[in-house]
């Protein structure tokens, strides 16, 4: 079966996970690494759910010092369409340059841009929502997919989904983004029923994007433009562009003029922030392990175990612990802590110990 | 200043030390390794505790798989002080041969057994108490070491104490040896102030050890002479020789004859029976590393940790936590929970891992 016609896979593949260190480094940061036990690196799963919706059909955007090793993950995507960034400036130049780059290439493209760090549970389910999108997005509609809430969580941002786009079923307006919520007002989105999850997954036309990043900052939309067209060398004025978030330079502003669409989805999305999402998401009773269960001896414990250092890891009579054992780092938390590795990191950076973030 | 005249130090080396698996092992037990981060070993501590009281009269008996670690630890005893059972036979085979052996070597020999593996706070007040109980083991008495409680353990047999024996301050006639005692009992025990933890060490003339010995099993104690005269080889009794400690083929009956004597003391002693044992004594606030300091990252945690694997050991968010990391295997448990680590050891023997065991 073919995929969408000019249906075009953005990947941006970037973020160090921090949070799941010592899994996750700026050397082989969460995107590389096979987060699932699927035999799969989030990317390489992330390349398997979209290539059926694309064919070959892909941009992957990441930084230079992780090309090699995109490409060497990718071999069906081909080297060409690898782009390394010269330096990280956040994810409005990354989608950008990827926009301008696809607007010379396909006049009729629609671009999809999806992180390449996320774990979806449903790919199928998943590929029925992004055609959905496509067909909106075809009419120059900016479409967001707006993951349903399966708690009120407060590590997310969320969609306020308006009224339904006359003729395209299964497609919402959006009223507005709004950031991570405290827990109380979470609650309330929930209640509502009318908030989802921004996954930061967006479907669009590339010149409809750089054209609504024009109206904001006219200069940076023409210098991506300039890049693309080989005007300007990259590396000349790669380091020139502001450093800003799609959402804030493009997403915010379009749903404030009525320029924004979304189709709510509930495929089964996780973007494997933490190890105690990672537990969640593997799920299983007592202990569960990430890699080879028989480096791992459980007595009376609950939790995650990830005996990726070839050790033998023995966990004796703690609840929801998470135990992580790398070649050169161990890590022993609480899931209830697990967002504080975060803070490990900065201590071992601070320590001088770079070579272990 | 010279040693105590006649006196002879017998050092059993032996036990596995399972509780304190990964840090011990059948390959490298307990006694060989530095708990204390002293630089020394507890044998060597050992050592070093007994040498001024017995200048280079030393009599080291190990299994025979431990020879050459115990030889290349204690280079100043000599290779001929250290004896290799053929094979594990318990307490009264391995202090009974050393005693059979300094019978004949000394015939004003005291003995004074004091196992390999025990730690001691105070090494001068040790061998102030141990000088008390050589002048008791000069008149024939078994005397034995009563160490204060600090609490009601039920890990230990106890002393039951009785009246002072006359000619001898500091020393008491023991009315009997108590079995490790239920929690109810113990707390007992400590109200009467009449009972002392049995560690285990006992000083005697070689001759009174042997005579005790045969007045319940007149054959052991002649196989022993034998062996120690030459007159049977020892590859060739030892097996024979009852596997039994000598509390019961000794010190038990002895005690009911009226023949055992105890000096009561208080020099800080511990067996470091598990991680919570030596988390105990190592002390300290927050967590007590064993081990290079450098290679803890501990955040909102307590506990103890061995970072003896040279990798980077981060822990987040537990109290009262027990990691250690060796080469080859990471043991992540509580301290409450630290005496099933044996179970972990028994279920990795079952699974065939005795490479780690």
């Amino acid at each position: 079966m073919p995929g969408i016609s000019n249906f075009w896979a953005v990947i941006p593949a970037g973020g160090a996970g921090t949070r799941l260190w010592p899994l996750s480094r700026s050397s082989e940061p969460k995107f590389l690494r096979d987060l699932t036990g699927s035999g799969r690196s989030l990317l390489q799963s992330t390349y398997d759910r979209l290539a059926p919706a694309v064919d070959d059909r892909f941009l992957v955007v990441t930084g230079r010092a992780h090309r090699d090793a995109v490409v060497a993950q990718l071999p069906e995507v081909g080297a060409d369409a690898v782009v390394a960034e010269p330096s990280p400036r956040d994810s409005m130049a990354a989608i950008g340059l990827a926009a301008a780059v696809l607007e010379r290439r396909d006049p009729d493209a629609v671009m999809g841009s999806f992180a390449a760090d996320h774990v979806i549970a449903d790919a199928a389910g998943f590929r029925e929502v992004v055609a959905t999108a496509v067909a909106a997005a075809r009419e120059d509609w900016l479409v967001t997919i707006g993951i349903e809430p399966t708690h009120p969580s407060t590590a997310f941002g969320y969609i306020h989904v308006g009224d339904r786009l006359a003729g395209h079923d299964g497609v919402r307006l959006v009223r507005e983004f709004v950031e991570k919520p405290s827990a109380e007002v979470a609650e309330g989105y929930l209640a509502t029923g009318r908030y989802r999850w921004n996954a930061g997954m967006f479907v669009a036309r590339p010149r409809v994007v750089l054209d609504l990043l024009a109206a904001g900052d006219p200069g940076f939309a023409a210098t991506l433009r300039d890049i693309a067209a080989g005007r300007v060398p990259l590396e000349e004025a790669w380091p020139t562009l502001p450093r800003i978030a799609i959402d804030h330079a493009v997403a915010e502003p379009a749903a404030a003029a009525g320029r924004v669409a979304t189709v709510p989805a509930t495929f089964g999305w996780d973007d494997v922030g933490d190890f105690d999402s990672l537990a969640t998401l593997l799920g299983g009773a007592g202990v569960t392990v990430l890699g080879d269960a028989d480096l791992v001896e459980a007595q009376d414990a609950t939790g995650l175990v990830v005996p990726a250092g070839g050790r033998v890891v023995a966990v004796v009579g703690l609840d929801d612990v998470v135990v992580v054992d790398t070649p050169d780092a161990v890590l022993v938390t609480s899931r209830a802590r697990a967002q504080q590795v975060k803070q490990v990191v900065d201590a071992l950076k601070e320590r001088g110990r770079t070579d272990l973030t």
